[in-house]
């Protein structure tokens, strides 16, 4: 993953096995998923082209690797292979039924499934990749695996109900907004460091600590992919921007913002985002430009910042390996992105 | 369930049992879901209304109780309780996650969830149901259980997707056709049948047997709905009928029906089949008329008459019990039904 470059030249080694061992997790993925029904192989030949960051397997593998008390070579098991793929086609799943949810087009610069062969099609691909998820899941040996899988599964879609209930409420409070999002992003991310400290057979209170890092950097995670979605470009981030006010969703920058503004600025910024809740984008660009003025863009990342050196925070209390200075660097990045 | 009435009177006590545990499956089912934000738990509410013949849990059930070696009143624990919950929180969430791509605006007798809270509502409680099903699943202590659950949710998926490919296709044959059906309602009730003798700790040999029954009973129980939606009236079968026709679904009564007819008459059904599924039902009610000239609704009933007496000669093996019977019963009423 690109938050893997321009790390310093000790972490290097590290990185390079790292992308050796998510290649392993890619072929899992894909062999998984196989079915000898054309229809069906087909579609999930598409899927592979979403594969981008990989943030969730490189989770796993790197909170194994932090958590393991075995030495280097063995630091990594098969089992941590198999979560790792978990997690990634838990993740996929979300993706092809958000891309339904949102009509979405473009997803890694290429069609998304929705748009190339309709909702249908897509509804059940999710479906498939969830239920792939959780068959293979259920053939790892430890079984406290399924378990942390389908409770964050369950805290995803309740976030996102939630976050539905929402849409057009234009006076959601920062407190929801941080309900929806560790629900809907924070429980996976959360569930993949778990996940890893699991893979390790690590003690239960390695595997919590492993666990609250990755709630916080998932919150943090899912912030930036918020402002990005206000303030990015989509040639930028390789997907649609501007979804979150064309479907009435306030994210925290524009709760902040509705929250410091003057009263006619207020009034203004809901005209407009009545109007583009209502008619699409067309005014969208002055939102970006609105927010500025009352330090919310700011605010967010610093929100974000925070977070993540919480994170980082608790790792503090494993011993020091180039895996957990990864993992720092890597929750840093997170924040840092224009993609 | 509806199957159990009109019982030998031998029968009945047994069926008052299975009915007083069907009760603890319900109650499972419900907590399981339970949720302290509101607009989950509010459409889990609307979910639990949906719930009709629980086939599944009774298939669960009645299996555990035929399979197991333990004395009356121990054969069926709170593990079988359990996989029936699983087994219909599996099933409601392919109703709720069929009906938005089936456009239904009714479900035994009430609104879809689609209709009353919109697609995307609906998509993600399928996704909080499968997750939920799951997760209840990894709870129980035989671990294969979640692999067979996982296993047949990605045939069903699998099913599923290669009948939308078919859609349209008014040349499909009848291999395909038990090739979607084995897979989309086939392989569930085939994994229910297994999780009753899992759930009893029975052999691999018995496991087997008792899945070959309920793949063919499956499939019966299909063939029957298929029947239903092409000659049943909506008032009666519960939910809106002339669907399959309107998606350009071709079911096993009407691939027969195009292979026996006349030139003339082939053609002729063929026109009205694309003009339902062009410009909806108008014409759809010739068809359960064509399809008498050929006697292709007698085919298809005797089709499932044949699957449901290869499943009950399947039960032959093993130890006679009033399960077993209450087991043959349910078999031939799937496919007597008129709802």
């Amino acid at each position: 993953m690109q938050a893997l470059r321009n790390l310093s030249s000790d972490l290097e080694p590290l990185a390079l096995f790292l992308a050796s061992q998510l290649e392993r997790v890619s072929v899992r993925f894909d062999e998984h998923l196989q079915c000898e029904l054309p229809p069906v192989s087909d579609l999930c030949a598409h899927v592979e082209r979403y594969r981008g960051k990989m943030l969730r397997p490189t989770l796993v593998l790197l909170c194994g690797l932090a958590s393991s008390a075995e030495p280097d070579a063995l630091r990594l098991n098969d089992g941590h292979i198999t979560l790792a793929a978990v997690s990634e086609m838990v993740h996929m799943a979300t993706l092809v039924h958000d891309d339904v949810l949102d009509e979405a087009e473009t997803r890694r610069r290429g069609q998304t499934v929705n748009r190339l062969r309709g909702n249908e099609a897509a509804v059940i691909l999710g479906d498939y990749l969830i239920a792939g998820a959780f068959h293979l899941c259920s053939q790892v040996k430890q079984r406290e695996a399924s378990l942390v899988v389908g409770q964050a599964s369950m805290d995803m879609c309740a976030g996102e109900l939630l976050q539905l209930h929402n849409r057009e409420n234009f006076s959601i409070d920062e407190r929801t907004y941080y309900e929806i999002v560790r629900r809907k992003t924070g429980a996976l991310i959360a569930a993949a460091c778990r996940l890893g400290a699991i893979g390790s057979g690590a003690s239960a209170e390695v595997c919590d600590l492993f666990e609250q890092f990755g709630m916080r950097l998932g919150t943090a995670f899912q912030i930036q992919d918020d402002l990005l979605d206000l303030t990015g470009r989509a040639a930028v981030v390789g997907k649609d921007t501007g979804k979150d006010p064309e479907k009435g969703k306030l994210t925290l920058p524009m709760i902040h913002h509705l929250l410091m503004a003057t009263v006619d600025q207020r009034a203004r910024t809901l005209g407009v985002l009545e109007d583009v809740a209502r008619h699409g984008p067309g005014a969208a660009v002055e939102l970006a430009t609105v927010l500025e003025s009352t330090g919310s863009v700011a605010h967010a990342k610093g929100e974000a910042k925070r977070l993540v050196a919480e994170a980082c925070a608790m790792l503090s209390a494993i011993e020091p390996s180039k895996a957990r200075e990864l993992l720092e660097h890597l929750a840093r990045a997170a924040v840092d992105r224009a993609y």
